[in-house]
C-alpha cells in the first residue's frame, strides 16, 4: 500500500511542482489566484538565487542573504502547500509521484528539477573536484580555500606550497570566469592582508576552457575582453585545453601539460536533472526532458517541464534553450497561464523566448554585457557593463531586506577591497 | 623529535593566547602596540558573540552576522600571528605547546579556553540534547526546530507529533529564558503562517529550572518578572525541578513527571575548559583554573588565565567570578597591562572586577535589567530594559556593518513580526 502523505485535498486540480528554482518558484507564484491546489516539492526549504553562489563561495556574501524560505514567499498563498523532500519517481498511469515522505498524487505534474554537475562519467573528477550548484556548495568551496591558505602557513616544501596555494578552475562559462575573477581580487586585495607569511604571488589561478575563447555563448567582444580583463588580473587562462584526468593532486590536460593544485572547480558543464519513471523516448542525451511548444513532455498529457531540465527544440534553438534564469522565468510564468487555459478549455499558447541577453562579471569595475532591448542589441565592457550587471543583480534578489544585506556588502566591499565573510564556517571538501 | 609551527621569530618576547573569545580578543588587542610577539590559537578562525547565538539558533540573526575573522581584525596589528589549530597539552618545564599543526615555544602563556556545557557526566545527555556554545550548535538547532515542524506535517499519530512539535530547555539562565522567548515568538508570529496545516497551539515550550527562580544571578525583581514575561508567552516553566534522564524522546524529571520531546537544549551549567599538561593543584572543581590576583595560574611564574576558564577566588567572589563577558574583557585588558609591567620590572596590578550588572531579554518589548553605573544600582523590566539590552549588544558587536546587518534584521522584524533566516542549512541534529 501507497503512504499518502498528508497533503489535504482542498477540491481542486492539483499542480505538483518539483523544484524551486527559477522556473518553479516563478509558476508556482504565477498560480497564487488560479483554481488550482499547487503543491511545491523541494529537497531544501528555501529558493537559492545561484547567480550570486560565486561570491558566497569568495567570502563577498552570506549564503543566507541570496536564500529564501518558501514558506515565507508564499505565507499568503491560500492554494499553496509545500513539503520538504526528494522525489524517488513518477507513476504517470496512476497520476502519483512517490517522494521520500510519501505519495501525491497530482492531476497536472510539472518537473522543473534544473540542472546538475556534468561530470561526464569521470567518477574519479566527481570524487575530488568541488561543484558549485549549491549553498552547502559554497561553503564548502569557502571553507575550502580559507583551509588550504592557513595549512599553506604550515607546508613542509615547495611542492606542498604550491598544491595548496594553486587554484584550477575548469570552464571558462559566466561561472568559471565570474569565480576565477573573485578569487584573483581575494588573492590582490585580501590575502596579502590576511596572510602576511606568505608569499601570495605564489598563488596560481589556472582557467581551463575547452574551445578558444571564453563566456563562449556571448558575444566576439564579451569573450575577447573577458580574456583580458582576466589576464590583466594575473589569471592564468588555458585555451583550447581539456582536462584528462585528476586524482586530487595533479590535473593532466589533453595537450599533456600538468598542473598541480588540491583544488579544483570544476564549472564545465551541466546535465538535465530529470526524475525517475519518465519514458525512455521523453529523455534525450544530455538527460534534458524533450517538451513541445507548451513544455508538455513527449508522450504525456499532464506532465509537463521547464526551466534548464526542459529541451524545447525548435529552429532558432536545435539543442534547446540555454540553460540560464531568463528561459526559466518565462517558461514559469506562461505555463501558469496555459494551464488556466487548459482548465477552460482553451488552447494553450506556445512559448517564444524573448533573450534579454546576457552578461558576467569579472571583478570591480569590470563586466562584460549583451543586452537585447527593444529588438536592438547593445553590446558593453567595463565600468558600464558592471554597473548594469550589479543593478540587474541586485533587482533580481527576492525581498527588500535581502537586497538592502547585498547592496551592504557590495559598498562596504567596494571602498574597503574587503571581502568580509571570510567564516570557515561548517564542512570543508574531505 | 618535535616539529615546530612555522611561526617566525621576531626577537620580542612571545605571548601565545589560547583562545579568541572576549578574553582573548581583548588582550591580543591590548598588546598591539606592545614590545611582545602575539600569538593567538583558535579551532575557529573567528570570533563568535556569543551573547546572541539563540537569535542564531531561532532564525532571527544569521551566523556569519555574529562572526568576525580574527585575521580582518588584527590586519594592522604587526605584531600579531594567528593559527588555526588546537590545543593538545602544554609542556611547562620546556616552555612549549604541543598543538594539532605542531609545537609553539612561548615565553608567556595565556589560557583563555572558556568553558563548555557541563552534562554532569551523563553520556546519554550529551548524545541526545542540544547544547548551545557555537556558531555550529546555533544551527544545527536551527535545523532541528525546522526540520522538526516540516516532519510534523507527516506525524502518522498525535504520540509523534508531539514529539516533534513540542520543546524542552534545561536551564533556567539566561540562555534557557532567552531562548524559551524566542521561541515562543516563532510559536505566536512566524510558525501560524508558515505552518498553516499544522496546529501550533499543540506546540509546547517547556523551560525546566532546578531553584525556585529563574535568573538566579539577577535581582528578585528580574527573576520574578522573566518568569511574569515568560508565562505570558505561554512558556510552560517547570520550577524546582531537576532533569533525571532524557532517552531522546522521554524527559523524567526529579519529581517523577514526564515529558516527551524530540528536541531538549540544554543550558543548564557549563564547565571550565582547560588545556592538559597543567598541574592538578592548578585545576578546581568545576574544572576551572585556579589564579591569583593577577590572573597568574598557580603553580606556574609565566601562565596565565583569563575568563571563563580562570577561578580568582576572592572574599566577594568565593566561587570566583561570573562566567560572562564582562570579567572577561576586564581580565584581558588588565592582563595587557601587567604583561607590559612585568616586562619592565614593574609589579602587576590586581584584578578588581567592576560589575556593570547584567540583562537577558524575554522578547519584543520584553527585558530585564539589573545594572551598575558609577556605584549606583538601577534596575528596570520590560520596554526601557529592552531598549537598554538592544542598544549595549548592538555596540558591542564587533564592525560597523556587522552592527548595521543586526539592526536591519531586528528593525525588519520588529515590524513585520518575522525571524526571515528560517533557512535548513547543513547539518541537523542526528
Amino acid at each position: 500500500m501507497i503512504r499518502l502523505t498528508g497533503i489535504p485535498d482542498i477540491g481542486k486540480p492539483r499542480v505538483v511542482i518539483v523544484g524551486g528554482g527559477f522556473a518553479g518558484l516563478k509558476l508556482a507564484r504565477s498560480l497564487a489566484n488560479a483554481d488550482f491546489q499547487v503543491v511545491l516539492i523541494d529537497k531544501n526549504n528555501y529558493h537559492t538565487f545561484q547567480p550570486l553562489l560565486y561570491q558566497v563561495a569568495t567570502s563577498g556574501l552570506n549564503g543566507a542573504s541570496i536564500a529564501y524560505p518558501f514558506r515565507k514567499f508564499f505565507e499568503k498563498q491560500e492554494n499553496f502547500f509545500f513539503r520538504l523532500s526528494e522525489v524517488e519517481w513518477v507513476d504517470a498511469e496512476q497520476g502519483v509521484l512517490t517522494t521520500t515522505i510519501g505519495a501525491i498524487p497530482y492531476d497536472y505534474l510539472v518537473i522543473a528539477t534544473g540542472a546538475e554537475t556534468n561530470f561526464f562519467g569521470d567518477e574519479l573528477m566527481r570524487k575530488n573536484a568541488i561543484a558549485l550548484k549549491s549553498i552547502n556548495d559554497a561553503v564548502m568551496l569557502r571553507n575550502t580555500i580559507l583551509c588550504n591558505l592557513e595549512n599553506a602557513l604550515q607546508a613542509q616544501d615547495e611542492e606542498q606550497l604550491n598544491l595548496l596555494m594553486d587554484f584550477v578552475i575548469v570552464g571558462g562559462g559566466p561561472t568559471g570566469v565570474e569565480l576565477a575573477g573573485a578569487l584573483s581580487e581575494l588573492r590582490k586585495h585580501v590575502f596579502p592582508k590576511d596572510y602576511k607569511e606568505l608569499n601570495i604571488k605564489q598563488m596560481d589561478i589556472n582557467l581551463i576552457q575547452s574551445g578558444d575563447q571564453l563566456l563562449k555563448s556571448m558575444s566576439p567582444e564579451a569573450s575577447e575582453k573577458s580574456l583580458r580583463f582576466l589576464t590583466d588580473y594575473g589569471v592564468k587562462v588555458w585555451l583550447n585545453r581539456r582536462v584528462k584526468s585528476y586524482d586530487g593532486q595533479t590535473v593532466t590536460l589533453d595537450s599533456g601539460e600538468e598542473l598541480k593544485a588540491q583544488t579544483l572547480i570544476w564549472t564545465a558543464g551541466v546535465v538535465g536533472s530529470p526524475i525517475k519513471g519518465l519514458k525512455e523516448e521523453s529523455i534525450i542525451k544530455s538527460n534534458r526532458i524533450l517538451v513541445n511548444e507548451y513544455n508538455l513532455v513527449k508522450g504525456y498529457d499532464n506532465i509537463f517541464a521547464i526551466g534548464d531540465v526542459a529541451c524545447m527544440l525548435t529552429p532558432e534553438y536545435p539543442e534547446g534553450h540555454p540553460m540560464v534564469a531568463q528561459p526559466a522565468l518565462q517558461q514559469g510564468k506562461l505555463l501558469a497561464r496555459n494551464l488556466l487555459r487548459i482548465l477552460k478549455g482553451e488552447k494553450p499558447d506556445a512559448f517564444k523566448y524573448y533573450d534579454q541577453g546576457s552578461m558576467a562579471t569579472i571583478g570591480r569595475n569590470h563586466a562584460v554585457a549583451d543586452l537585447k532591448m527593444f529588438n536592438r542589441e547593445f553590446k558593453t565592457q567595463g565600468f558600464l557593463a558592471w554597473l548594469i550587471w550589479m543593478f540587474i543583480h541586485l533587482i533580481s534578489i527576492i525581498s527588500f531586506k535581502n537586497r538592502l544585506i547585498v547592496l551592504l556588502n557590495w559598498i562596504s566591499g567596494y571602498f574597503s577591497y574587503d571581502k568580509g565573510i571570510r567564516l570557515i564556517l561548517g564542512r570543508k571538501k574531505d
